[in-house]
């Protein structure tokens, strides 16, 4: 699988004549990789409380961007945001037994509201054990539904569009940062329609807003489909998903849209008066994504320098870091750098002002350069004295660290032509990184498997393999959970049904039934 | 007290000829009043999850507008934002005693992580008890103080300055919606520090960011000081606030900044070597606003027609009501409409773009009108037929409601008149709806009461007296609990200190011995 820059070996400039950045490369151990870059761009850390981690200032940073720009997104297209509680009455999960199930084995449940000194220690106070016990939401299906039982009372109040953006606990047993913590944050939207047409409307609509954000700010290629039977959310008639290719082969499910038909608004009581005076259960949907998505990012983006970050979801997509020496040099390169930072700033580009920042912390200008590239800011200005006499500065592009020679690649330039093309610049490393995973994506997609044989020698011929793209015919029930126990005998897994896949004309790859559509098989995180 | 327009009885324009659109007045029942604002502006609603509320668009809105105004003064005065976990140990609060005393009565307990069926009921699995219960977040200083002493080594390292926007949940036995929830939302910073002089320093300038933030966006006048040693954060050296006074004239305490020494540095081992070469502790801070403000917002500028939100925290600060008739002049009417909001939202006003929203909801005209008014949208324009034709629109500023004749103050001025005065009568309301709260705040604190008799006298001659700034010698112990036992005895709280008073001149209303400051007492929320 190509990593996109080809694995370097020597250069002068970099922290060490043999070495990248990181400890680890991707091909070393892709699994150590990932962690490698999540400490070396300070994302974020174990927090000393079981499957919780501490989301650092750059991750964080990187997280409000994503909400940022997927809630512009989300009230573009009419919904509005609320909050609604974190604890969740046992009660409303016993409505739902389906949903329940889904869930019920992995959440965090608070039975006492008062702690006491008993020998020496705090203790839960048994005094104040609660009636009722609360559970710490792992989606707020149940609590939004009871709410809406309360809104809608006839068809006027239709559609209901709203969303919130929560933490959310699910008491997972193997954790992983951002890929799968017992907290993690998201939005969660939840929607209410009169009729079946228009919840499948909302569904696909928001299922090509996660689609859309993921490719066009996080300049990370997916396909979206139908997920099979056996993937569908708890509770759910239809779950859509967009699935993104990491760089080692396997798919991450980045953001989920649920067609929920009527199962919440039967057990939540969710009913209206139709337009013709009867009464009817309304239709709902419900759609997430969430800190996970970074965890995409870094396997998508990531080389073996470091994080490499998207511009429009960059904290700062512009770091400038002054070359001091502790004499009289100094303060006119601070100067010029703070002339340049301002400049920048008062750029505009993709409708927001460009991002830049002049970090003058008390450091050596290398360490600094080579932290910015660890965290993956997507372009880094050094500025040293014979910068400021020669009017220029010094460019290095985060996408394309280094030379075909293996040596960094920091251009000179003047500084009013970096000005100038700055934001033109910026443009083109969003566009390129998404350009690199995207051919990824396609040229590690095979469409040619036509037996389990070879589905299985696609597979293990290869560390890193991509995914098949198969026809099948759509088994249910207990067909397809035989197809489904085969593949988790190969470790694998069945994605989803692309939406823009070819009309299936063979034979099905499991049953040899006639097929009746292509489905995506692949590892997975 | 006045409440700034007179108790009008008379308006032929009002839903209702002799009421105002909330069925109760501030007048007649404060406290039912503030439940019909949130009701009737539809900004929370009970949840049915004990002491939880649901924010509803329109609340959540204008909490979306405090947290963009706030957390840009944040990060303007070099704070980052994180985010620690929700779940904190036991044994992170057995650590600090003196602040677990504070908060260990009312903190809700997570004990088991797993549901089982029991007799057809969802019960904690016995067999998932966690080992070491966990608390959900009450405050967060013990479990960032443990990622500090992580990250700190060197002075090199200071400050720390970090926020985090996140829910907390406190066990509150009788609850209010916004001002005492059992969970609630609020930004909580977090800073360690090298020295005494700048930790102090830090807690002072985040005190002015809440004093400036409240006055210039939220248009709520304050003051701002140290409160006494009884009102201190459990586990701080000092505690500051500052204080709203609400139509009823309670005190509400709108925001806190902690110096909390070396209390959590201790507790939690946050130690660096200095430039010295020896170990010491940090100095650490705290400060945090809430989902509270909301509740002070309602206090402070709402009146018998509902809320009226300052611009600058209004979700949409001009809205635009077309009156349609079901005939052919709607489309025209929609058109004009169109085009008025699009010219609107093109201005810019407070360094953000206006916004304004067309209503186009299926409901009639005057329905729609009073349901802005009561949620306190800033501008409200009507647009008919006969407006269409003439070029003209007419302007509700919902802070001059009504004419002095008592009727509805809707003005026809021409279209282009009003886009061009727009984003000035917005800053002349913000600026209003401050002149008003700050008129009365001003004068109805009263600093001439020397006696304990006549200060009883001032709180029991009138149901809705302001507050009293009083002398007094600073007791400390036993004497200052002497104090606060009497003044619970008139149902009166200190409030704080505040930072711009008066120096003393003469003696301790409480104890008789010379004065050393002067103090605010009151009546609170």
């Amino acid at each position: 699988m190509p990593y996109g820059a080809p694995f370097l070996s020597v250069s002068s400039l970099r922290p060490d004549p043999v070495k990248h950045a990181l400890s680890v490369t991707r091909e070393q151990d892709f699994s150590a990789w990932y962690q490698a870059v999540i400490t070396e761009a300070d994302l974020a850390e174990e927090s000393g409380v079981r499957g919780c981690m501490v989301i650092r200032p750059w991750g964080y940073g990187i997280w409000e961007r994503i909400q940022k720009l997927l809630d512009e997104r989300i009230k573009a297209t009419g919904h509005e945001n609320c909050y609604f509680p974190l604890f969740i009455p046992l009660s409303y999960f016993e409505k739902e037994a389906e949903h329940v199930d889904g869930f019920a084995k992995e959440m965090a449940v608070v039975t006492h509201h008062r702690l006491i000194q008993k020998d020496g220690k705090l203790v839960p106070d048994p005094d104040a054990k609660l009636e009722e016990p609360l559970v710490v939401r792992p989606t707020s299906e149940t609590v939004i539904g009871a709410a809406f039982s309360r809104w809608v009372q006839s068809w006027r109040d239709l559609p209901v569009l709203i969303n919130q953006w929560a933490n959310v606990v699910r008491w997972e047993m193997r954790t992983r940062m951002f890929l799968r913590t017992t907290e993690f944050l998201w939005q969660e939207g939840h929607t209410a329609h009169a009729s079946v047409d228009e919840a499948l409307e909302e569904t696909m609509k928001m299922l090509e807003v996660y689609r859309s954000f993921a490719e066009e700010c996080v300049a990370m290629p997916v396909i979206a489909g139908e997920k099979p039977e056996n993937e569908r959310f708890p509770g759910a008639v239809a779950t859509y998903s967009i699935e993104a290719m990491m760089q080692d082969g396997k798919a991450l499910q980045a953001g989920t849209s649920h067609f929920l038909g009527t199962t919440f608004s039967a057990a939540q009581n969710i009913k209206f008066q139709n337009a013709e005076g009867q009464q009817e259960l309304a239709q709902t949907t419900s759609w997430g994504m969430s800190t996970r998505m970074i965890g995409g990012l870094i396997m998508v983006h990531g080389d073996d320098d470091g994080l490499r970050v998207p511009p429009r979801v960059a904290p700062y997509q512009i770091v400038v870091v002054p070359m001091l020496r502790d004499n009289d040099e100094d303060a006119a390169i601070v100067d010029y750098c703070t002339d340049l930072v301002s400049q920048l700033n008062a750029l505009d580009l993709f409708r927001e002002p460009v991002r830049a920042l002049l970090d003058k912390r008390p450091a050596k200008a290398a360490t600094k350069r080579w932290g910015w590239v660890k965290k993956g800011a997507p372009i880094v200005i050094e500025v040293g004295g014979r910068d400021v006499a020669g009017g220029n500065v010094s460019v290095i592009r985060r996408d394309r660290l280094y030379r075909e020679d293996g040596k960094l690649d920091s251009q000179i330039v003047a500084k009013a032509d970096f000005v100038a093309a700055a934001t033109s610049m910026l443009a083109d490393i969003q566009q390129a990184l998404f350009a690199d995973a995207k051919g990824r994506l396609d040229s590690n997609i095979d469409s040619s498997i036509s037996s389990l044989d070879a589905l299985k020698a696609y597979f293990d011929a290869s560390a890193k393999p991509g995914w098949a793209l198969v026809q099948w015919s759509k088994p249910t029930g207990d067909a397809l959970d035989k197809v489904v126990q085969w593949l988790k005998g190969e470790k694998l897994t069945l994605r989803n049904i692309p939406s823009d896949a070819a009309a299936a004309d063979g034979a099905c790859i499991f049953t040899g039934d006639t097929a009746v559509e292509r489905v995506l098989v692949g590892r997975s995180y």
